[in-house]
């Protein structure tokens, strides 16, 4: 591992292309605002990737030099190969760390990690929300306060269909009456996992600068641990075995399903 | 749902037909072994599902009258199809419980559920292991005591790459210095996991009383509590919302990856 | 254990004995209101106990034949005595459910059988509270559909301080802003533990039909799957061990702290 | 918190003044051979306190100067007052870290903060004992490798009464044929809590590198992330509330275990 924490923001990218309110808000693409903030910070380099690139920018030099990937998706998940997601997820397993993001809910990706369809409530009237901290004492609330204000956002609503988290950290609170777990973390293998609520394309979320706080501390808290290969050894006993008086026969030969023998 | 739990045993069936020593302890393939001992519970009717019939022997019709489904498999996890793999899913999500038996451990439904690769250390010598009862107030070792001893199994050893299981209730130590998180309980969406560790082939493991206790037992308990389908609804505001002074542009249209509008 | 799950409401009692309002409320004690609601259910008797009787009501018979065990208190916890709470807290940890209501976040058992100060926000302006439920196939949200609406109550907020839940069920919306994680579920030994957050004494929550249905149903998914005593064996190896060549010293006595030898 | 974490070091210290055996191994007590240990790395200041010493060396100045408090007791439990009990509780929730030590798992401290009875099977015959490292990714386990094997040690064997952990990371294997969850981790409050099975006062395991290396590695874990006193605040609202037509009577005062007024 480097010393720097290597970030890839990866972004759909299209919204900012196509609509001129999202164009004026992040005309770069959010990825870009979301990198220059992070860039702020010494301890972390950032690089960026979006859909519409060769291999939406993932190739496996990118995945296998990244330490922290950030994922925003919206209207084009299916465009997202299956190939792109196998290897990405394998990744986050081997230790990389992965944020979600808002509408990233519903992305292969986060879906493949947590087996659930992610599904939830959701409208979009420009209203309030109050994310309360929690866990003040987790790094990723770490400088936040008792809670963020947005002044305009996309509602999300529960039943939001996700694994219980392991922790629980954000909890908004909408104007229009709904309730959503919004910072959520869990550990897949040996990599973290952070999905984080706000960030619709039509505000400027991620302008805000406790949204940029929270995202820095999540960087900092899902940089990899470790990495190690996924494997399945036949091992030799550490004990020396009683003596076997019967005769079994002799197995059949197990497959993974990538394609070697257990 | 009916008064009794539908469960349906499904079974790769592949060793029974190949393999002298498998055939001899399961003549009828493991599935019958394991719904003979399931039959004799009046609370519990019983089907079987193979690979190698139509669609798996899991069509829509099999799936959708399932409370609970039983799975084993070995050397043909690959042969599975993907679009069963993903009817399975969505109806776990839905409700049905879901009970995945030793090399099941490397299904693909057991990891789609799961998000992770679910490998481990493994080693077949016959030699002994002691599956310990962690949770004696756990319906699932209901009537079993403080542990199950088996005298001739496979033997797999930690890591197991799997999530935390929300509860862990059996650990096995094997005589060769292993120990595994042999009994496992998860939920997703609505429904029930189970993951039961015994169950190699060329062993007699499902003739086995005590083993058979914990199979009715976790019936029991994966049975689901309800059936919901899952949705993403646009909905409308709970109470009245602040006059919004600021106009912000429409959004893009979001997709779901099944490839709805979300 | 008896056909009926046997409950014993236990309450403080006293706001009804000295304030107006309250007692117009809960004429006879909201235990009284609790246990009337229980007792339309066959499968339930009802008992009760207040803070004011010998022993609190909780004598040691009583506690023996108890099977859920419903906590309300509020202006006098620390009325109740240790060795009240000790006996209480051995049964939960036997097998005993417990059921606390809201100001009962403070009382003794409840601080005791989770180790935190339970803290929280509060705030008492008759606002609107909206509990969302996020778990619709858990047993205790059987019928209550989406959300229970109060139109008064007392106002929680978060943080709360408690253990991460083992599964968090309802998260209430309040007018003033707030949320709260009103529904937790945690299992302690071999005893369940249920914490819901309605119940101001000066608003007649215990009389809305969608509490009552959650009271219900938490004394049905409280209720012991087993009573076990606590022990701590010295046990016999149940392998052969290696003859041992080294010699250590006699080790010392270790000592329980219910005074016991371990 | 200041650059280097500030350990306190509990040690009953009484087998080490009776038990000859215990002196020739541990001649200037068990937490000075851990001190040793921990003060070899340069992040982290080392003091030592015990049962004996005026308020078991556990006064109000030291307790909050401490990031991290290991405890190591046996045969005394009932003799550390209630009082010092509470006030180490209180700073655990507030922040401070907490690492119990095998027979600690009886302390009144351990059982105040989880609730439960911490009860386990047990033997002293100087079996073998394999630690396996479940988690290697995480920072307990760092430079640990596959397990760690002690020649001799005391037994501890399950059911062992704790909540379920946050975190498994040790599960243990003994020549006796028993399992044992022996590194576990909860957080409580704003405190970390590791729980270390191995280490009994008639063996050299605190001898051991690799056993020293995991208790530098849960010194640094268990670190404070913050530091927070408990508080339970009557706020105001943060939205404008719609006008109450209904009128409740003034209610009732409540009251915190601590005698203050919520």
């Amino acid at each position: 591992m480097s010393n720097q924490i290597r970030v890839t923001v990866w972004n759909e990218f299209r919204h900012e292309k196509s609509n001129d309110a999202v164009k004026s808000l992040y005309p770069n693409g959010m990825h870009v605002t979301i990198g220059e903030a992070l860039k702020k910070n010494s301890d972390i380099s950032v690089r960026y990737a979006t859909l519409d690139e060769p291999e939406h920018g993932l190739t496996q030099a990118v995945v296998d030099s990244t330490d922290v990937l950030i994922w925003w998706g919206h209207c084009a998940h299916d465009e997202v190969s299956d190939e792109i997601v196998k290897r990405v997820q394998k990744r986050i397993l081997e230790g990389m760390g992965l944020i979600v993001l808002h509408s990233g809910h519903f992305s292969k990706i986060f879906k493949a990690m947590l087996g659930t369809h992610c599904s939830l409530k959701w409208r979009e009237v420009a209203e309030k929300e109050r994310l309360w901290n929690i866990e003040p004492g987790h790094p990723i609330t770490e400088g936040i306060g008792e809670y963020i204000e947005l002044p305009n956002t996309e509602m999300y609503g529960e039943r939001f269909d996700i694994p219980t988290p392991d922790k629980l950290i954000f909890i908004s609170w909408f104007e229009g009456g709904e309730v959503f777990r919004s910072g959520c973390c869990w550990e897949r293998g040996h990599g973290r996992i952070f999905y984080f609520r706000p960030g619709h394309e039509t505000y400027p979320i991620f302008h805000n600068e406790q949204i940029q706080r929270v995202l820095v501390n999540a960087v900092r808290w899902a940089k990899p641990r470790v990495f190690m290969e996924h494997s399945a050894p036949n091992t030799q006993p550490l004990e020396k075995l009683s003596e076997k008086k019967v005769q079994f026969g002799k197995a059949g030969v197990a497959q993974n399903t990538d394609g070697s023998n257990k």
